[in-house]
């Protein structure tokens, strides 16, 4: 049933594909990508085997010159706007249509992998390699991109669709450097950040090909993950106030223990959102108790609560069903809970549903199994979103693992994600993207 | 009931007592144990109406001095041991006799009350008032005891009992010297503390007179303590071993969070320490999730269990039942737990039988209730329990607060804690304590 549809998807879109050779044979290669990872992973390597290359450091300046040299060598003219973001363009045969963009980033984590954004860039100058060697000329100009500071929050591409202001610019990135001085270190220039806007109708799509970061793709065996969208996350603290006492002197029976109601409130947590049906997540990562001593009924327990979906009213229901749990655990125990919401919340950001057609169609085309799923973290994509049709590609991490030099994709795994992305370029380019 | 066995206990006892008036007609003076619980309370006085007296701080050396001299105008002859202890001595008529000794301390955790220790001392002073004033001679020397640093972990009493070495001399005290600089501060001397040792039969009887620090006189409205004994404590620290991820890759099914194992471990904690009968506690008073952010499903928390009892074979059931619930858990959501027992245990420290009759005895001669109860908190008493036959008195602490400015217990509760002990005193010295 899968290929029977798949079959009319790409008979509706695959069609007008030209060039010298059909792109269903088209593949990238397995051993140049993870050359080139490696290569990139020299920049800010270390001991563990993965790298320290957070944005503006000296680790990932030389990286950045690395990817101009490769996009250079590929026959990219490479540009970089006043947000510091690396642009590499091949002209298009109609001058006049809009520009299909790919790229990802690769600045780090502090003590991050070699696979997070760098498999999206590289798989980016494949596809320009693949155009090149099988002679194809786009009608679209394409574009590929480095985001700047990706994993400090998405600055790069906050900056393209108009979202930095001055308070994110003066915020200390983990270089040490405030984004500002940071974006500055890279070449660009913190203060004309509006030449970096990229308006509604400038790109015709734009295409992420990333690793998973979970473990679906892994454990489910699938080839490919056709992202239906990026979670929204909302985030509180929650506080439970109970009363502090001598945990020697105060029988059981008079206890206001936070620490009893936090633990029962965790519980109820994880019920809510497990009970559902539906991918939503609810996460307890951080917990302080006051006084927080071993002889001290806690007073007073703050924990993190974060809720993550595709929906933003569903993410609203989990919270509210948490809520009124709170409220019985409050109410029972005699000790009430608030909530501040802190302020990171980033609504769910949904990818285009042809641009998931087509990626899907790519996927079955070369023969590639594929699962349409949500993606847990966030990516330049969204971002994206706001201003051009965009779509997401994932690639199997083994094991899940991520942000962690035991980060891990196979060279056959990324070769197949950009394969993918090249099929999907064509295929825009040709016109299956309306 | 009550009164006939309690007649009988003072038939028994108090028929051997001398002096110029009956001993039940003698009453401590509140308005002057408030008066010299309030002059002490100036040393050290911080702007919530409590004290900052911590072991050997220059508030400490002033209120130490004013002791001195309260034990000097109430006719003892001061001394002080090489552990710092202040000994106020007064002969009894019969030389050969061992000595019956009272006190507690002055010195207060940080951002403490001006109760705790205190009441013990100043009633202490109070006794021997009470005997100048009614012209009694004891056939035992008296002697008035302020121990050195109890907060810090009973050096004092410790030291007494011979049990100071090196490695608690070289603890860093709340005052920022260490203990054994602390010691030498006050005017001791730690590289002889072997001659503040005391000998099992030199010391007659050790008696506290203490504030409760436990709600439990206060809410069920009794005068008058009778301690059982100090309850021992252990403490471990209990690791619980998840696998951190990614909150927003990894699905609730494909989670092994050690925050929502720490949450049943807790709440099985409170439910075994509930669910036996026996005035035994168990507290988790700390809680720290690694690596404690709110997008990262925690791969490991460690938190502190501490239970206590009057009775080590108590603790024991009582952890062996948590131990079994926690592998339970630890099997169900295959997140191992581990434990560290933290080298803090102190011994259950049961008061004298005969000594807490004495005292139940004294406080029914007086027209005052009593309550047979453990102390949840620690004490010198458990130090001198090893050398003396012990006995503790409380006086209730309104609404249980203690180390905290807001302290209080009555004039009246304190007079009444200090008849008792002059009760006490006369009836050990009359013969009552076989």
């Amino acid at each position: 049933m899968r290929e029977f549809c798949t079959a009319i998807l790409l008979g509706i879109f695959l069609l007008p594909v030209t060039g010298a050779t059909q792109p269903s044979d088209i593949r990238a290669n397995p051993d140049r990508l993870e050359q080139r990872i490696k290569a990139l992973s020299a920049f800010g390597a270390n001991a563990d085997g993965g790298v320290d290359r957070v944005a503006f450091s000296e680790a990932d300046l030389a990286g950045r010159s690395y990817i101009r040299g490769l996009m250079r060598e590929v026959g990219l003219s490479v540009r970089m706007d006043t947000a510091g973001n690396i642009i590499g363009r091949r002209e298009g045969s109609e001058p006049d249509l809009p520009v299909i963009m790919f790229g990802s980033h690769i600045d780090s984590v502090p003590g991050g992998g070699n696979y997070d954004g760098d498999v999206g860039v590289i798989g980016a100058i494949e596809v320009i390699q693949l155009l090149n060697d099988n002679a194809v000329r786009t009608r679209h100009p394409l574009e590929v991109v480095v985001f700047t500071d990706e994993e400090g929050g998405l600055t790069g591409s906050r900056a393209m669709v108009g979202e930095i202001g001055d308070t994110t610019l003066s915020v200390v990135s983990h270089s040490g450097m405030t984004i500002g001085d940071g974006i500055r270190a890279v070449g660009g220039d913190p203060n004309r950040l509006d030449l970096a806007e990229r308006r509604p109708g400038e790109i015709k799509a734009f295409i992420e090909l990333h690793i998973e970061q979970g473990a679906i793709l892994h454990d489910e065996k699938f080839d490919i993950g056709v992202v239906e969208g990026i979670v929204g996350i909302r985030w509180w603290d929650v506080t439970i106030e109970g009363f502090a006492n001598h945990a020697g002197t105060t029988p059981m029976n008079r206890r206001w223990d936070a620490m009893i109601s936090a633990a029962e409130y965790i519980l109820a947590v994880n019920r809510v959102a497990t009970s559902m049906s539906g991918g939503q997540v609810a996460t307890v990562g951080r917990l302080h108790a006051e006084p927080g001593a071993p002889n001290v009924i806690p007073g007073e327990v703050v924990l993190s609560l974060e809720i993550r979906d595709l929906s933003t009213a569903k993410i609203q229901r989990v919270f509210d069903e948490i809520r009124r749990e709170g409220e019985r655990i409050a109410d029972a125990r005699f000790t009430p809970i608030r909530y501040a919401e802190i302020d990171v919340a980033s609504p769910p950001a949904p990818t285009d549903e042809q641009m998931r057609r087509i990626i899907a169609a790519s996927a079955d085309d070369l023969g590639l199994s594929f699962k349409f799923m949500p993606s847990g973290a966030g990516h330049d994509a969204q971002d994206m979103a706001q201003i051009a049709p965009t779509g997401m590609i994932f690639v199997p991490s083994v094991n899940g693992v991520s942000h962690s030099p035991k980060e891990f994709t196979s060279a056959q795994d990324m070769a197949n994600g950009a394969s993918v992305l090249y099929r999907t370029v064509i295929a825009i380019d040709a016109g299956a993207l309306e």
